[in-house]
């Protein structure tokens, strides 16, 4: 099964547009007027609508179940702080680098976690632990 | 402005569809087999797909952006840990609660954050850190 060593990272680009923050205002349940109201969040102390915090963090989720390590992750950790503001309709980098090897022989790994706004600011800063288990992860039957 | 007190709480009771799973798929770019394929999910140590970690997440942060305290709400922080699966197509609770008064006067607090399953078990604990701004956020044109 591969291993990941200290430093292996992955890095992914994300326009986030008007559209993907109403869908997920409507799967949440979160109508918050910051997200989708641009009259109301004009007044606000981020002077425009800003993404969803916990939209962001799922881009850093699927960097873990798709591409790094991929599919047979076992997300068992994810620690945020919301630190910037994303406008909508910007483009995001989303980087997962690995920053502690907990357990080699178990591929344990806690991995640095960042997303990056369009004036090249932390908004989210956090890390991950997960555990990879490759295709393991389906051999239960 | 609304002040809170420690142990002041709000629940939420969820039912999570297999719609809402394949969007939230869709939104994120996860489409990890784990949450989408139930003939290989059926294989997995889950025994069936499971629900996003961060979808979960996802309906803490609509408490808190809609609810408790609600609008004026500023994110500063979520940790999550990721516990127990929660199967496609059951319903949730998603609990938060004031657990430290962090700064009374600046209304910034400490709440634990749970997510609850089909099984009435802690599927995803862990704490938010807000500060509690109500209209005043919108107030500044």
């Amino acid at each position: 099964m591969k291993k990941f060593e200290l430093g292996d990272s992955y890095e992914m680009k994300k326009f986030v547009s008007e559209e993907d923050v109403l869908l997920f205002a409507k799967l949440s349940g979160d109508f918050n007027p910051i997200h989708i109201d641009e009259e109301k969040a004009k007044n606000s102390i981020f002077k425009t609508r800003i993404v969803h915090g916990l939209l962001l963090a799922s881009y850093i989720s699927t960097i873990l179940g798709m591409y790094m390590p991929g599919q047979g992750t076992i997300y068992k950790q994810q620690d945020l702080q919301f630190l910037k503001p994303v406008k909508i309709n910007t483009e995001i980098r989303v980087l997962v680098k690995v920053s502690e090897i907990i357990n080699q022989e178990k591929n344990i790994y806690k991995l640095e976690t960042s997303v990056i706004n369009e004036l090249d600011e932390v908004a989210v800063l956090g890390y991950a632990v997960i555990k990879y288990m490759g295709e393991e992860v389906f051999l239960c039957s």
